[in-house]
């Protein structure tokens, strides 16, 4: 990974600003002769859309994915994949007083220190809206991993609220506003979010993502560990701030018998008495479900005021207006799924590189 | 990072094996002209080498590094600095019954079906001894960062038992055998872990390391973020689950409110009014201290039984003998240091190099 | 260097093939607070657009450059600058017969038995089209390197006529159709050409670039040099056959002697009795002009016919209409130099990364 | 390649100054269960080694190599090969004068300049001794070629004097000291260049190294072209100015027709009348044999005297008393095959990343 660049032989370059003409990305790397049309990677986008509950921010973005190379007659041909997306909904006139204001909790501060500019509309490249190109880049990851991996995400945590696991029913999860698996959660969701919303306040959440079909074998020792390199495509999307593997910081409560995934030989294959480890045993996959999860923080785009400073260092309140969802970690469910995709996909290539098909 | 590499800038490849004659790396794209001697590494060495209490394992390992090349009269000169640590105590004997054997928990099995061949004597290459290089390499990026930049690690999280936050005194940690800055909660730990090792069990741990005085600016988006590759280096860690960021997983239960770190001007310098964000924001540090924690799982070497299989698939109850630390993440501390330290370094040629002085 | 990307910490990734809607690159790493519009861009493609003489091919494309992301009232923020061509003259139907014929000396036939796929349009992703990203991208370069850099390109063989290097004036180099320094040739070169053209036939050339300005220090040993580097960036241009630095392959045929550079001190400064060397020591830049050759063969498509074979084996006399240059070197030189543009860029970060300003 | 770091998937890291305690290299990706023996690695050294004929170093080195990590039970394992060399006779008083002094056509002004210090016992960093660890790491690489690939090299030009191509005889080139595959040039390039060392001066070659056997589709447009790569890579050799492949710089000369390499069938393959690409199309192989030729200048260092300064800027006469080739050519020969080597393997895996088997 490299500033704007994720991956090593299944490469994403984005760019883009929050308001400028367009964001999109570029894949290099991908495996010829793979199927690929636009209708391959819109349902991903429409999955992590804004508009579409009461619980998301009410900008209206088509987020129409185009191909613009790297596809001939339907089909990948191992060049770069250009895919764009135009901006159609900027309301810039909505975040103009930000251009000197710093919002506690955004970039625009870091940004300045660092670049000394920063194109402060909507937030500009700090805004999530990035994520929609990783959404795009997933849905060619997918494509590479093949239908035999399943990838899937729900919200496990709302706020201080969580599921009951042993409701957990993946069927759920795209029947309700919040990707949760558990349906009798949703109520009392909704219930919690309108009036975190009423508000004018914000939430965090907690998101897992499980990858089940991986083949054993991705992901080398020592920097290129699959869990680390999954810990770093989690930890990069906007507002996350802990990543964890299987039973995560659980782990560190246990004992080693009570952690232990034993092992046995079943109809000639390995299989696990559990799965604490997540599906990865130093760094490299064990052919169980992989599985992570990550904590994202409540929206720092709220009604609510802040005490903050202007670019040149006056004392203000900074109440955020315009359009933001009240917990950014309901449309983090699709990026995260994504991530995962897009690292798996890069480790099966590597994985194929150094050890062969 | 790639497989054995970690880094862009400060670029450190490790190698070597438990049980190999030696282990070592090489660290290219150090800065010229700085003061460098096998005693700037060693002391760092010390701090996490093995025998020194009954906590640790009593594999007894001089541990003395050897300075190869890129050091000219006291001074780096910008080439490959190549550091190598002999192994002195190595014990073979003790692990012979590994060699057909998977330890659950370990990378035995993945190692197998990954590569068709592993170096089972100690663990290989998968062996937590490997940690020494990046221990030794942290000191060569603490002399990047320069005394202005202070890192430091302690334990606040053995088996299910906390600190006390409020007792925190940095001076404590070198005066106990578990790296804790809570003085009150030592003789609670010795008890516990005692027991733990009486029964032939481990435990797990959680570790914070802190680095003050970090410049503002270095990180960058996107995939370049400065908490995704903390993330990636503390995960690549052995036998860790989880990583988090200032306040991490439990920022998730918190409203916008509650997790705002307001901002103020004192003496011509921007102040925070707390430090959730671990001083990180759009994965670019702002010169507050930047928080990081990782959780360790339990030592999966025991002497408690586990079922598993051997190489042929066999059915076998595997005991783990030898000499293990019954929680490894006591000698993690000085590991999560060195990562931290390695990160910044990176981040701060990376940023010199985009952005200048 | 990966597939489509040039560079390391000026990192270029270009896409695009040759009859898709559009072509473009994404350039990630540059230094904020560059003035950057349009306009910067434009005369370079300028000066590498077909169709402006009798000498190149009659294609007829607009290639306007837009900047999508990146830059921000004028300025660059330090994000990634997406530019984007779009393709207007695409006359696909001109290269129809070529979907199932592998054209002699063209990438027809590697792209098939490497991918099992290729966009024949117009070469597809090998097409010259792609060098127009490089020049958008070298212009970018320039404004790194600032004004006291300077970086100019000319032709000094075509097919088998040199030119006079006592008549080398860098004025006359873009007062004829072929960037000739040497005034006198021309005439030549216009009516040797003219006849290559009409016995449908084509042939190669010579370019020369220099940087005069350059700063001593760029470029690293052992496989970062700079000369190392700039024979990569050169030698991946379309039909690139031979780089080489200073004297070159002539400097095989010296003594030791005949090919020293003295050293002198005047004004306080190091200067060279002469510059075989070409501005490189080391892999490390002199402070010199650096100098470097590279040598483009014949153009492949032809109206001359050359025994060949199709897709299915069946032989075939290749005649590739459609509308060609007879020498591809002429419009090399603009590539030529923006490649050398930014490989400099590129050192001149990643020393300033290690070093310091 | 970065700094001291060659490859991508099958990466070479360097390190080692040519009068400290030894040298070495980390291949780190290597794949697994490849027959490796220190016995694999020493032939190729010997080769290059020095003080074997009147016409090389007389320095004395017994070069072994020493596999200190990577391998187990001569096994590769997957994980990163160490390979050490011990300087044995490093004789640093013959050097001492240069600790202030430039030699010119050296890499010690250079160094000086980019890094304000150098470690200038034998040229330190920047010596050829470096060399030593690309032939073991192109020892690796044959391995991972496996016995279908076979790389030679010869000198084909010393000094003004070239070879007769007619009478090329690849098992000639062991039987002479200069790798000559004209065993009729031999009498006369021993004449010429016991002329060129009595005189106190030296000279320049060119060598030629080619790949038979090797698989179509390595490489990859537009800037992973396997032509880039290996232009980048001899290039990086130590006092190398010039590189091309198959016909090179002849090409630019030729017409079209003349430089056209026909396509046929013959038994199911695809067969060329000619081989000017040097088996290289668009980047990518051929299948045809890889030809490569490059050109090494004249040994800066000789006993004839060179106007240059001090590092004070005193002006000085300098001669470089010592052990030196007369021509550093010859030795190039096995450090030019190794590279070729290299390249490939490092391309062979990452076609079989993206592609596959």
């Amino acid at each position: 990974m490299s500033y704007n660049t994720f991956g090593h032989l299944f490469r994403v370059t984005t760019w883009g600003e929050s308001h400028g003409p367009a964001i999109g990305c570029v894949i290099d790397g991908c495996p010829p002769l793979l199927s690929l049309t636009e209708e391959d990677i819109q349902p991903c986008l429409d999955r992590r859309r804004p508009g579409q509950s009461a619980f998301t921010t009410q900008r209206q973005e088509a987020d129409r994915v185009r191909i613009l190379s790297g596809v001939f007659e339907g089909k990948t041909t191992g060049t770069p994949i250009s895919l764009m997306i135009e901006n159609t909904d900027q309301r810039s006139r909505d975040y103009g007083d930000i251009a000197s204001t710093y919002r506690p909790g955004h970039a625009d501060l870091t940004y300045d220190l660092k670049y000394g500019i920063r194109d402060y509309r909507g937030g500009g490249r700090s805004s999530a809206r990035e994520t929609a190109c990783r959404v795009a880049a997933g849905a060619v990851a997918r494509k590479i991993l093949g239908p035999d991996v399943t990838i899937r995400g729900a919200l496990v945590q709302l706020g201080p609220h969580d599921i009951d696991r042993t409701r957990w029913d993946w069927n759920e999860v795209d029947r309700n506003p919040f990707f949760s698996p558990d349906a009798a959660v949703v109520a009392e969701w909704e219930s919690y979010l309108a009036g975190i919303r009423k508000a004018g306040s914000s939430v965090g959440a907690v998101i897992e993502v499980q990858a089940e079909g991986v083949p054993a074998g991705l992901g080398a020792p020592i920097y290129g560990k699959l869990d680390a390199d999954l810990a770093a495509a989690l930890m990069s999307i906007n507002a996350v701030k802990g990543v964890e593997i299987g039973d995560g910081f659980a782990s560190a409560a246990l004992t080693g018998p009570e952690n232990a995934d034993t092992l046995a030989m079943q109809d000639g294959k390995v299989v696990f008495g559990s799965n604490h480890a997540g599906g990865i045993l130093g760094g490299i996959s064990s052919g169980q479900p992989v599985v992570a999860r990550f904590a994202v923080k409540p929206t720092s785009s709220m009604l609510t005021p802040v005490a903050s400073i202007t670019r040149d260092g006056t004392a203000i309140d900074v109440v955020t207006k315009g359009r933001h969802d009240p917990c950014v970690g309901i449309r983090a469910v699709p990026v995260g799924e994504a991530m995962l995709a897009c690292v798996l996909a890069d480790h099966l290539l590597r994985h194929r590189g150094q050890v062969g098909g």
